[in-house]
């Protein structure tokens, strides 16, 4: 059966070379997308073709491109391989993408993923002229729904003047059921409270809406989404997991949390996988997370029975794991939500229930400046994503890295942090394979001394102790965050010069 | 009459001196005091006499010091220069206190004013051994009735183990029906929304509650609070204001503001009270504010009845103004409002309500990073206050400054800033008494060309603009946000070896 049973929608259907055709030179042109899920498939490839083939013809083609966060290589690679996008926000993960922005073709701006949708419906960005969103099926009523990630769609299709719709038939018509789309956003000054009293409680619509006059054009596709390789957690990876159970294990002994904790969020990566394959070993029970993403680990954690619920905005899963996934998808009904990305991350939501907040770093320095998105200062590797909607209104957030980098050339702990996306007032708990820094209550050089001793690794510790030593000896009237301005970012230069920190 | 109505607690009143005796060395003592209002006026002097003789006596005497926020020289001046402080939260900005803190004499915690009561009540601080608060009234229940500030005072008394009340007849009795405060708080995961709709919306009691019990001692005292001298705004500041006041109009224009605008925050400074006097003298009407603090600027704007009503947590007025509002205070009933501080900077409260947020800066580099809070990175001014609550969580932000310091010798703009309080995600909009920077939408590098035409002075435009195109052209692969490493803090360092940058 068709998965397009709207009788006005059904006669759009189109290729997607006719559908890429309401594209603009100069448009600005938002798609659904996070984290390699459900993200259009068929258009952007007949966008990027057309964009060469402008450009073969000696004329101008480029749009800008709004997501919900990361996306593929069919969409994200292939339009900066065209050169096709003028400016990209809120988020990118990819390595052509990542390349024209880092030469300069690309313009990028990095907004935390809460912010981004009302930003856009505030007018910030400009007028959006084209959504192209994927989903699972179109109802009768012309009702739409999601398939793997919510992500910015119901923003993307209020705001956009045309819509273009892809129907994937790879993601399970059962994700009817799976999602939560809060439709009662407003403007300020007649916002109104987040219902929102427990991490699955459902607020919203299961279906996302779409106005039928603005859809032009609608494709049918049956692609698989991005699903990356999973690489099992190496040493350091389990060894950054067993300190921050064993602080959670610490925090229950002192009363400062629950026996099942408080909902967990976790970053994307190695290190989120093996926490939560460590919490699948441990004796916690009645776990729940309200998180960005939801990864094999978190998926595994759901199967054991430690965790009972995830609230999310998306997958992001391994290829076979998201085909077992889909295979099974009915087990997890009732206890896998997707919400807009405005939800999941919402400062509101994330600091009524207490979030337990994981996040990867580049590097910190030693008095907790976190960076997450640069190295070496200028060039930028992803974005902000959520982890400052999540660290700033956590109840307890943990930044974790490995101590070192590049096969132990770049220490993670440094002077001064080459870029700052998560200052000193912000970070709590830093953890890599060598330990765990608890920051909280301590000042500047109280943090410097416990980061040192606990997080750098042995190769790096007297080099910083010895910075800090001699900064403060250089500042007797500086003394609460000294620094010798003169040294500060000599670890990063001296990278640059040698290739060794 | 008296001020202290009820039976039980009446018996309970003492001196100062012996007040203070139920202080001891090490405790974690918490006062009421938010910007030189509502501090207690005799207790401190008392427990700092007592710290100097145990010093005299060979012993030692020090407690940590939490509080709302800055307070006054009879309380931060005076411990600090008793050498009597080992530590001291969430904000400061006693010029004793501050060198007490730069000399590595106290640590100090700089935490988000919004936070420090829920980190507190959370356990994140240590147990809090005494609560020292002052008030306008006890009465016959044992209920107190504010005076100038809120603060953190719910939160102090509701988790000290002993409790100091001083009584001070200068806070007119009528301060009754003035506060609201907040006793729907949580733990997570019991938390419940904040069904705050309107800025001046009643959500809580008028009343802070004590238990009985926990209370050593009263103190009866008649002081007045701080209240620093109104400086009129020089040309810079105004310069400023109408600019910021200006770039309000062309939001309202372009539909992006409404025409009585959003509730407004500002900073406390000249700035401020400047943008409330161009305000006063605009064509603006139903102002509404939802801020911190009450300065003099915004006194005259419910004067001129361009401001209907003001949200706030505490008063900061000149000595004139503080006795004409005491003299006057029936007249503001119902159009002033004091909240205890973790409302009046809350994340959801301010998000919700769609706060336009100014503050103040140090510097900001080219790329739109702000420091508020440090001189050349190692020293500390006062602390980050409210600034993160509000410009992360806005509707709008600004950060003013003038473009230079040092009767020149400073530029506010710089490569890179010495320090980061707000990251280039948070800032939106920058203004000096050159011109303003719209940043929202922008990339790193467009960011960096707004903001030296617009904000940096003349005087240092050229080597800005020549720093920026040299890192682009030294950072092929890193155009995102190029910098020059080895000259990123050089303007910083030749200040230091100068006077000069």
């Amino acid at each position: 059966m068709s998965r397009i049973t709207c009788p006005t929608l059904r006669p759009r259907v189109v290729t997607a070379a006719e559908a890429a055709a309401h594209i603009r030179n100069g448009d600005r042109v938002a798609t659904s997308g996070f984290t390699g899920s459900g993200y259009p498939k068929l258009v952007p490839p007949a966008l990027a073709a057309h964009a060469k083939a402008e450009h073969a013809a000696g004329r101008d083609f480029a749009v800008e491109l709004w997501t919900g966060a990361s996306t593929a290589p069919e969409l994200d690679g292939i339009l900066a391989e065209a050169g096709a996008v003028s400016r990209r926000l809120p988020f990118q993960s990819d390595p052509r993408m990542r390349q024209a922005i880092n030469d300069g073709q690309t313009e990028y701006i990095d907004t935390h993923l809460s912010h981004s949708a009302q930003q856009a419906w505030f007018g910030f960005y400009g007028n959006l002229d084209v959504a192209v969103v994927e989903v699972a099926a179109i109802l009768p009523n012309g009702l739409l729904v999601p398939g793997s990630s919510v992500g910015n769609s119901k923003t993307w299709l209020d705001l956009a003047d045309r819509v273009i719709l892809e129907v994937n038939e790879w993601h399970p018509r059962a994700y009817e059921g799976f999602h939560d789309v809060y439709y009662g956003t407003r403007r300020p000054p007649e916002r109104l409270p987040i219902q929102l009293l427990e991490s699955m409680q459902r607020i919203g619509d299961p279906y996302l809406r779409v106005d039928p006059e603005k859809v032009v054009a609608i494709v049918e596709t049956n692609h698989p989404d991005r699903n990356l390789p999973f690489k099992p957690a190496d040493a350091d990876s389990q060894a950054i997991a067993a300190h921050l159970v064993d602080f959670l294990r610490h925090e229950i002994r002192v009363d400062r949390l629950p026996p099942s904790l408080l909902p967990l969020q976790s970053g994307v990566g190695n290190v989120a996988n093996a926490v939560m394959a460590n919490l699948a070993d441990s004796e916690f029970e009645g776990l729940r997370a309200y998180t960005e993403v939801i990864q094999d680990g978190m998926l595994d954690l759901i199967d054991s029975g430690k965790l009972t619920s995830v609230s999310a905005t998306a997958f992001s899963l391994s290829a076979e794991r998201a085909e077992a996934f889909n295979a099974n998808i009915e087990s997890y009904k009732g206890r896998i939500l997707l919400r807009t990305q405005e939800m999941s991350n919402h400062p509101e939501a994330v600091r009524r229930l207490g979030v337990v907040a994981i996040n990867g770093m580049v590097e910190a320095d030693i008095y907790g400046n976190v960076n997450s998105t640069h190295v070496m200062g200028s060039s930028i590797i992803n974005g902000i994503g959520g982890s400052g909607d999540f660290a700033r209104n956590a109840y307890l957030n943990f930044f974790v890295s490995n101590s070192r980098a590049k096969g132990g050339a770049i220490s993670s702990i440094v002077p001064f942090a080459s870029h700052i996306d998560h200052t000193e007032h912000d970070t709590q708990v830093l953890v890599t394979e060598q330990g765990l820094a608890d920051l909280r209550g301590l000042s500047p050089v109280a943090r410097a001394r416990r980061i040192i001793a606990s997080c750098a690794h042995p190769d790096f510790r007297d080099r910083l102790t010895d910075y800090l030593d001699r900064a403060i000896a250089a500042n007797p009237h500086g003394r609460h965050t000294p620094h010798l301005l003169a040294e500060a970012l000599s670890w990063h230069e001296r990278f640059h010069a040698t290739g060794q920190m």
